[in-house]
């Protein structure tokens, strides 16, 4: 056991026995006064200085809390979800989401994420999985930090747009030494008043609930239980100056309400600001943005359980028993890796039977992922068909060209929308499948384009399109990562090979 | 009050009184003899013959159902359903499908249900309907009793063979004239001796479960609560012997499992059995089977419902108050005409918030339905294109022909599948979207080998292929039926039109 946690232990020890004497002096109080009203009494023995990040300083208040969101270490059980493996096996410390979804391997291709995109740990590790990437997830400098520091609001005040574009690891060595790998901590979601929930990360979350017309004190606390999450579980952007540096972050919502943030917005938004096509690919030469993990975008717009007023933490970070404490377990985690004790807080059916109503929704989800997915796929690579035809003075449609060059982008956002997304559909079944329904429409129209443009200058498409999947996933970056073909997820419906 | 219905009223008071006295001797009774262990005593009053079909008869000894079951002949209220209208405005007695969905008036164009396809009514009107309809719709023959006419399986027996392929009217006629409209009844469900459950139809649901391995002592009272349902809200294929002459009727669940009953079994099936290529689609001139109101099919395919064990008519048959009794509501009808009622069975939420569930189910299943149905009919027009082509001599990659063609039927079933299912996708929605996005994929893929094959032809296809929507919709049939544009169904995610 660490020093750390020794002494927290001490602490906690020490802070009942307070309690219990506070406790018998409160009751002689009460029979003393009899039922005179007087103004409660707060019983704070620690006072947490304001502006303190330190999580060790907010242990001493909140042992028990502390104790858990340590947990997020852990390695959770393997084998209880069926589509996410967490990746803390001995022997696999990562597990490779581009040896997953082979697709995704050549939709990326072209910067980072096509290089090393890792299915996530617990919290506990995020800054430490991101110095041990590929450098090549990093280029956008210190606004990486924005999600994985408590530090970031601190350094994006002090440095301005220089927190953005500056090296990440130059922004890094601004946070002291002792707390680098210091992942989200007490201060990003906490007041340290009072414990109410707040909002730490004014210059993303604060500006994109403004753009909607969402005022802090409009939220409930029930809404507060989301809403922190929302500070990071959400897409954002990063807009580029013409230098290609990063200048800023923001969340692309502006055409959005609360509540019903939707894909078709988002793209929207996209389109109406270039300045966030951050990358190019590889396959087609197109410039292009992207979409981050959405978890609260698409768990907020008309969900059931969103409707049903359930909020990210009531799921996620359910009501637990730690001795004779009743908390909420900061040991964030899936449902499924908590065997789904979270759900019975509403629904009385058991794990298993709740299991697999959540695999129903997921095998369908995986299904039509792997349908959009290869069929954006391969309309990135008739787009390259098609491009090699131009560059050899073969004639193209240009109507008919740009119609399904706008096609493709539809697709290729809907399909990383859901793809990006950490719960395999089941934040929002049927707005999952609709996306991907509406990725598949977009992604093979756009198909039809091009086989009849390549049609028309005389190349000969075959049936199915060669990938040429072994190009874009073997090999990859610094590190020469390969494809790990255990890893791939199979069609559930088997009908992905007819494709 | 028609006579019938006042006898009915008096004989329910004398039923009534007959009960308070047998239950004042009861009482007696039960005081006399203590707490003596005794057979309990059945009391009936009224005794139905073996085989009876009257309704009437029936009505006599649960005169509380028959009041009900023939509440179903009432309009239900309008505007409650969101895509379903039930067609009882005095000036609409139908509700054209074709013209709520355009797409299906091109698709079905070849047979009756591209003359006319009408929303159904009230379970009453079924068989009157049925005169009323074009007789397009009647060429089948008999067989089409199967599902109208209590006298179904007593025909079935008597006829033979003939009962399938002898003229519709001719096997009507064979039906008492008092009884010849008289609908689903008492008799299709229940034996006479103890009101149990019963499957009526052992010559098509009966023998369907046999080839599933399913025996009728396999199967809980909650189960056949759907099963009874399932006698006719199933898809069916109709054999045709050389002449064209229905021979049979059978339910595709061949390949399939209880539970289990996917539309990817059903298509094997029908691929395995020419014989139920029922009709020719105009505009392809391809020999179809088809697929009619799968909703058993959907609801016990895993979905949410049905693993909570809540059976058909748990939801549309819920139980409701009659003065002092408590019954199973024989006024058969989507919950959404009953305020929700049945919902607050086990929900606890308001109607207006279960009903914003349903709709947020509905608009996702109907966006993907145009976009399913839209896709499969521009590809039905590039086959008649290609068609064109090849007669004027124009070679076709036949590989690639074959391809499409295969694509194409398993497009044309999925998007048949989920159009002709009456919940629009709420009796089990991520099962419902998935096959819809599956649709999508067929279609569009089997479009793209089209418009390939047609730029080789030296044909140019424009972006949006014309549909020539006019030519399948408007003038048709014996009542030479127009498309009414107030009633066509819009995307409610607005993106249809992008198509």
């Amino acid at each position: 056991m660490s020093r750390l946690h020794r002494g927290t232990i001490m602490k906690k020890k020490r802070t009942i026995w307070t309690g219990v004497g506070l406790g018998i002096l409160l009751t002689i109080g009460i029979m003393v006064s009899g039922c005179a009203e007087k103004e409660p009494v707060t019983v704070q023995t620690v006072q947490i200085p304001e502006g303190e990040i330190d999580p060790v300083v907010w242990g001493k208040a909140y042992p028990v809390e502390y104790d858990l969101w340590r947990q997020t270490e852990e390695p959770t059980q393997d084998g209880l979800s069926k589509y996410k493996r967490t990746g803390f096996d001995a022997d696999r410390p990562t597990v490779d989401k581009l040896s997953k979804f082979p697709y995704m391997a050549l939709l990326f291709s072209g910067w980072g994420f096509g290089v090393e995109y890792n299915e996530p740990r617990g919290h506990a590790h995020m800054v430490r999985d991101q110095l041990a990437i590929d450098s090549a997830r990093l280029k956008s400098g210190g606004v990486c930090l924005t999600c994985k520091s408590p530090y970031a609001p601190k350094l994006e005040q002090d440095l301005g747009v220089d927190y953005y574009k500056q090296p990440f690891k130059q922004v890094l060595s601004q946070i002291p030494e002792e707390h680098k790998t210091l992942a989200v901590a007490c201060v990003d979601c906490h007041d340290a008043n009072g414990m109410s929930l707040k909002i730490s990360r004014e210059f993303t979350l604060g500006r994109a609930l403004q753009d909607m017309g969402i005022k802090r004190n409009d939220l409930t606390h029930q809404q507060m239980r989301s809403v922190v999450c929302a500070q990071c579980h959400v897409t954002y952007n990063i807009p580029k100056n013409e230098q290609n540096e990063s200048v800023g972050v923001f969340f692309p919502w502006q055409n959005s309400k609360w509540g019903n943030i939707t894909i078709e917005d988002i793209i929207r938004t996209i389109r109406r600001h270039p300045e966030v096509k951050e990358w190019t690919q590889k396959v087609t030469g197109f410039k292009m943005a992207f979409i981050r993990h959405p978890e609260f975008e698409l768990f907020s717009n008309n969900s059931v359980h969103w409707k049903a007023n359930a909020s990210c933490a009531d799921c996620h970070m359910p009501y637990t028993k730690v001795g004779v404490y009743k908390v909420s377990d900061h040991r964030v985690r899936s449902p499924l890796d908590n065997q789904l004790r979270a759900c019975g807080q509403c629904h009385a059916e058991g794990a298993e039977w709740l299991q697999e109503r959540v695999f129903a929704i997921q095998d369908r989800t995986v299904s039509l992922m792997l349908r959009s997915g290869y069929a954006t796929a391969s309309t990135a690579k008739l787009f390259e068909m098609v491009h090699q035809a131009r560059d050899g003075g073969k004639p193209v449609d240009e109507e008919m060209y740009n119609k399904a060059k706008e096609f493709y982008e539809e697709a290729f956002y809907r399909s990383v929308f859901i793809g990006a997304e950490n719960s395999v559909g089941f934040h929002n079944a049927p707005e999952a499948l609709r996306v991907l329904g509406d990725a598949i429409a977009f992604a093979v129209k756009s198909e039809s384009f091009l086989r009849q443009i390549l049609a028309k200058a005389g190349v000969d498409v075959p049936l199915k399109v060669d990938l040429e999947l072994k190009k874009y996933i073997d090999m990859r970056g610094e590190h020469k990562l390969m494809r790990d073909p255990e890893l791939e997820i199979k069609d559930p419906m088997n009908l992905q090979e007819m494709f």
